[in-house]
């Protein structure tokens, strides 16, 4: 879905630059300035360093005048707005609304599988608008728009940062739309089969013997517990043969240390 | 539950002053720095200006030379990490992990309203880790972890600023354990009953014929129209209040200007 960023009477090219990179991290690179504080704020030392490689959506945006000139393509107006109004459209956490207006609201889903009822249109486009750092949005830039955002915050401390509150706002925005994959940075081996655990634990009931540790006359609730807590430990078939390894060198060790076998014999552990 | 948040080997103190301002809107506070470039960090003025108010967290912070030391007290640690590595813990979503981590995940909910199994003990305390702006978390520091979190973004451009990724898991990790309530900023008033928008539409079918716009004798479907439009509008008393007005005025204008009514009963808005 089309979707914009409008930033109001920005005051630090800082914001801009993070901002910018926010807004890159989660795919949207359509940018409007109304009225920002410096005129080159593009260009300046601060936004380049702050968007840090998001030079395209610096490149591509734009500077106007009016919030008016920011608004072309967009149907659907967010406020993000914190500060008390006299009256002024709804005021949602993003997520909640996200839902609603893409129709994920599973309450409502499953009302439509029995009863179908004329529904809202939903927008196919849609912008986000942020005030200055120091004072917000005006109240006649709010009267504009359709929803009233508040990122739900400690109510003590609620001031976050301009270029964080896009980062949230483009995150729950992002996730509501499908969200990108989460690539797994390692490949996750499989669990061991249950017959390997119970073979790795027979070789440590023997080598926990040989050691001295388990005395196979009383050996109470040892290789149960063991047991137990390789299960939650959800062994792969690699960490079995490490496991092995350890009970062979034990029982190896010990084995030597009652003078029964050459020092050449003594293991290694491979991993 | 007992949140921890730490940053290793951090370069730039305004990543320091933006992650306590961001902690703080999510109603957190217990910071530890491992390492930082800069040891007077927590009272540079970068940090102080950028945390923007979250005194108080950089106040009570840490500063210790090795993560064992960052530890203490913390029993499940998230990593943050994009980088692959040869093996390491599972990589999950922030959002996915959270549920899972606090038993919220629906569908195994609802398998243990039926059939009760044992579940993996929850933990009572956790600790967020964040690597260095340029290279990330170190391997050994990854090992050390449960989990490895993965903000999901475009795969295009994955790189987020280290206070905005310390935003989104702050953020994440709130709304899991309940989330602060949205306040209303402003009194939302209540709907118009049906009877109230049926009274008005009478009154502008009555103004619109006095204007000329709509024809008795042939009215299509202009009224409906309207209804339905006023209907989607979901209009609140004062809003009936000043369309009745608007239906007087255009009467009003339209007997003015046949000459039948002195010009003193203009009416004016009243809002």
């Amino acid at each position: 879905m089309k979707t914009r960023f409008i930033l109001i009477n920005t005051s630090h090219a800082g914001n801009v630059g993070g901002t910018a990179r926010a807004m890159k991290t989660m795919g949207f690179d359509d940018l409007v300035l109304v009225a920002p504080r410096w005129a080159n704020v593009l260009r300046r030392e601060e936004t380049i360093q702050r968007a840090s490689g998001a030079l395209d959506v610096l490149d591509n945006a734009r500077i106007v005048e009016t919030l008016d000139e920011a608004l072309d393509g967009v149907a659907h107006l967010c406020a993000t707005a914190m500060t008390p109004r006299d009256f002024g459209p709804p005021t949602r956490s993003p997520r909640g609304h996200f839902a609603e207006l893409l129709g994920q609201n599973e309450a409502l889903s499953k009302i439509e599988l029995t009863v179908p009822v004329e529904r809202a249109k939903k927008p196919d486009s849609i912008a986000f608008l942020f005030g200055s750092e120091r004072f917000g949005m005006q109240n006649d830039d709010v009267y504009r728009c359709h929803v009233a955002l508040s990122i739900p915050s400690d109510p003590q401390f609620g001031s976050l940062n301009l270029a964080a509150a896009v980062q949230l706002i483009a995150y729950d925005w992002r996730e509501a739309l499908g969200g990108f994959a989460v690539q797994a940075a390692t490949a996750e081996s499989h669990l061991a089969d249950a017959a390997a655990v119970a073979g790795m634990l027979k070789h440590w009931e023997e080598a926990l013997t040989d050691i001295g540790f388990l005395d196979p006359a009383s050996p109470k609730k040892l290789m149960p517990r063991l047991n137990q807590l390789f299960n939650r430990a959800q062994l792969s078939p690699e960490e079995i043969h490490i496991l092995r390894g350890v009970a062979k060198a034990m029982s190896q060790k010990a084995l030597r240390a009652a003078g029964n076998t050459p020092a050449s014999a003594n293991p290694t552990a491979e991993q």
